[in-house]
């Protein structure tokens, strides 16, 4: 088991979303290719909110509007997951928009991504044992941040 | 890995809910106690609607304030464990009121606990990689159940 937070962005993410949109026939405008890169680096799993804060930085015009439609359309290509929470605001993977743990601060709402193999060969072992067609997983670890910690200790 | 959906009411936990109820001083009404029998046994993981439809058979009179205020008093003792989902209705566990992995049927929503004792030492161990204090977790696992599968064919 490893820890591995994403920091930078994933080249082959980063084009793989771009050349998705463009064979889908949608226009790159400089917003909506702001928007696919934040979501292919995406270290934090950032809510729809939180995308539009760092996107108006660079273009102060963008729309909350355009966030969600771009968010969706690469939600509809599977290039993109969403991680809904009945407590707080959704949030939004494209870096690996596939099943995987989570590891998620209830104080700051940190999402990282622990690396468990162990948990690989459940989903098939699992419809073997019990005749379900299995089609998705989802696994959320909460808990306390060492920062948050330190915090909370001060 | 065995397969566990719990059929009968598990005496130890009705007798511990029953306890806690009369220990924290709150009066056991017959409709308190036929919640208290259906969360206990909770074979399929139900929405306060459904303990609702089945208290009410028994007992017409009982509101949907009465079925949701003695759940929470239960949640709040820690002898019920609520399952939220975004596109659906909280479902309640009062048989396991702890973390376990749920097996989630998409088309009858019906949830079952698979038992994955890989499992089981998980927390700890990410615990002791990433430095996070981990105060629970989730483990669901959505698919289509033997039964469903049939009708769909059909």
């Amino acid at each position: 088991m490893s820890f591995r937070p994403l920091m930078a962005i994933p080249e082959n993410r980063l084009s793989k979303m771009i050349n998705r949109l463009k064979e889908e026939g949608f226009r790159l405008t400089p917003q909506r290719v702001a928007v696919v890169k934040i979501l292919a680096s995406n270290e934090e799993h950032l809510s729809a909110e939180k995308i539009y804060e760092r996107v108006r930085a660079d273009f102060p015009f963008t729309s909350l509007a355009t966030i969600y439609k771009t968010v969706k359309l690469l939600k509809q290509l599977g290039e993109v997951m969403e991680l809904g929470f009945v407590d707080d605001s959704n949030r939004f993977d494209g870096a690996r928009p596939y099943p995987h743990p989570h590891l998620i601060c209830t104080k700051c709402r940190r999402i990282l991504d622990p690396d468990l193999p162990v948990l690989s060969e459940l989903p098939r072992e699992l419809a073997k044992k019990t005749g379900y067609h299995i089609l998705n997983h989802r696994l959320d670890f909460f808990g306390v941040c060492p920062e948050c910690q330190k915090r909370e200790k001060n």
